[in-house]
């Protein structure tokens, strides 16, 4: 500390713990996000290759960005609807239809400052201080944030490894279930697992919902990155089996489809009678998203789907690459993900990812995520995003392996 | 209802009632915004001059917007910083230093996706539900709207109105505080009512506060816009009297000093202890502000102030002519505000402001904000935005003053 912000304090006699002291319970003990620490750790070691993130390594295509970028220089700056521009909610409309092979209509979407946002804005519609989720583990750690920080009570159902499988087991997922749980979160496909419901699965989710009168909160940001057997082109999905009218909130994104992380541009699927709740809940949270923003959007949309038939091609080259190169070291357990772009391996003896994660940074140059932060049943394993530069994917795990064999 | 999705709805055996009933209560029964139904349903009618939002009729000049976009199609579009690019947070201590007349340091900024992000984050940050946050009412009802969808309870303190003047009586304000009030909320220059709090009036709270282990959550997001008579170029701020080191949170934005509304673009001003904290609520709420638009903020910070002299010279000038034409017309009483950009007057026996305003639309093709929705002490009021063009400004005055002479 500075010497100036030293004698201010003095001054008011007031020290960053009583600051700290003052703050919210939940926004002072809430856990920093493993990868966040990793991230920021790793930021101080030259050289590390970081695989720690959730995104690939292309920039936004300039056919996607050029008219966000024109809509910007040409004024388009102006305050815009909450629930998003018509043209994108459109857009969205046809790319469902496109992809999902019946009719969607603009009413049911709304355009979100990135996939978290609708994500928050769902929890805010339909979760209280005291109510609980109930949500497989390991999961995205945002998940349980945000719950926490608005007092409702993440419940944790820990998916099992065994057989070189991630399985989730249905029947203690609902058993999980409570009178004060409002919803149950399936993130399909995974992160960091990589584990896909089937559509005998989301049916089983559905129905249960729909006999409890609980919400689905279905986050299927990972939809399209998808490596079926079949030449699908998308996962099984809440939209194959459930009616728009019903008690099912989807959050997107753009960020993964179309290399777009950070645009935070997002959408949120919804019955259409939400709507009104759905922007005065927006409009507290962020009050819209860019006008100028969302003409790129629609670009993407309409645009994009070579992209990311390229970007998935990709994504299951690079799994495969980081598969063969550690599903061969000793001590290493780990499913081939069926869906995502994130390999979560396990190994053994390993009992603090986050202690490992810095060694590795330090002693071998390459940056992961802990498994620790994703929640129960995910200490003792590893995340890594594989959708990167392939000579750079090469060198790290490389480097892992020479770490592994000195660690042996 | 279309019948396609009145024969889904039959399918699932599902209303749009029931649907409803399973939101939670606060987000079922908050209020839709006054501004935002006024401007629905003028959206409806051709040819009204709309006065309802809070922003100027300039776009962003495109020595901000360049920057940005060039970023933008430059590929900056990943993850960046949660806490905002340390180049923008740097521009947000040159400017304070600038304009403030001390030194200020980066570490006590965090960039938010606009100044409402930030009033969430302070919000969720040291409010949580059954707590209170007192504030000066009529107010932006973003504000109110926002702590309820928390479960925190807005307590609401009238200013006055007599002989001409809006006035806080500080007596009552702090009266309002209980043993749950964890902040007292100040917006000066203040929307609606244009009211701006003295120098002796901030130290009056900020001493309050201090003696009561009580958060400041300042917003003096038009704080630029000041009307002074000794050539002052920002109003009295908490940051003249305040350290940084303190229970202050000041939200603010770029949107109206630099004509960014639908940029979305704020910040937060925060001791640098509750960094961490900070940074994981902007995860959870938006995790980051786009990178490529921070770069446009820099832009706008350093290069602005012409741009924000040119702006309050008009403002004042279109107070001055707003004024002129409202302050004669019988049965009208205004207080000629000190800052912000907005007209809030009484109309004589009017008790239903919604109804007015929905009037002025059909019969006077003119769009007003009905005082109602600001809170108690606004109803009985209509708010104008007169940061527009001169001449749409003057005939929208017209035409308002031809209605009420034939009501007369």
């Amino acid at each position: 500390m500075d010497t100036r912000a030293g004698s201010r304090l003095k001054v008011r006699g007031m020290t960053p713990e009583q600051i700290l002291a003052a703050i919210s319970g939940p926004a002072r003990n809430e856990p920093d996000s493993g990868i966040v620490k990793a991230a920021m750790y790793g930021f101080t070691v030259p050289g590390v290759i970081a695989l720690w993130s959730g995104e690939g390594n292309l920039p936004t295509p300039e056919a996607f960005a050029r008219p966000a970028a024109e809509a910007l220089l040409n004024g388009e700056t102006f305050y815009t609807w909450q629930r998003g521009i018509p043209e994108l909610r459109d857009a969205l409309a046809r790319y469902h239809t496109r992809h999902f092979g019946r009719s969607f209509d603009q009413e049911n979407f709304f355009v979100t400052s990135g996939g978290m946002q609708a994500i928050q804005t769902i929890v805010q519609m339909i979760a209280g201080a005291g109510d609980e989720i109930v949500m497989p583990t390991p999961a995205w750690p945002n998940y349980a944030g945000t719950l926490r920080l608005h007092g409702v009570k993440p419940v944790d159902v820990p998916m099992g490894f065994a057989n070189g499988r991630w399985t989730l087991d249905l029947d203690r997922l609902f058993d999980a279930v409570t009178p004060r749980t409002r919803a149950i979160a399936i993130n399909s496909p995974s992160s960091p697992v990589g584990w896909t419901a089937s559509r005998d699965e989301l049916i089983a989710v559905r129905d249960f919902c729909r006999s409890r009168g609980l919400w689905i909160l279905g986050d299927e940001v990972y939809g399209r990155f998808y490596y079926g057997d079949a030449g699908e082109t998308r996962a099984p999905s809440f939209l194959d089996i459930c009616e728009d009218e019903e008690q099912l909130l989807l959050a997107n994104t753009f960020s993964k489809n179309w290399a777009m992380t950070g645009w935070r541009v997002g959408w949120l699927q919804a019955p259409r009678v939400l709507g009104p709740a759905i922007e005065r809940i927006i409009q507290v949270n962020s009050s819209g998203t860019p006008a100028f923003l969302q003409r790129g959007c629609v670009a993407a949309l309409d645009h994009g789907d070579g992209f990311i038939a390229e970007q998935v091609a990709m994504a299951r080259a690079r799994r495969d690459l980081a598969v063969t190169k550690l599903g061969g070291l000793p001590g290493l357990r780990l499913d081939v993900p069926k869906g995502a772009f994130y390999l979560f391996f396990g190994i053994e003896g390993m009992t603090d990812s986050d202690t490992t994660v810095r060694r590795l940074i330090d002693e071998a140059k390459v940056g992961f995520g802990p498994g620790g932060t994703f929640g129960p049943g995910g200490e003792g394993f590893l995340r890594i995003c594989y959708l990167k530069d392939e000579a750079k994917l090469a060198e790290a795990l490389d480097r892992f392996a020479g770490w592994m064999s000195k660690r042996a």
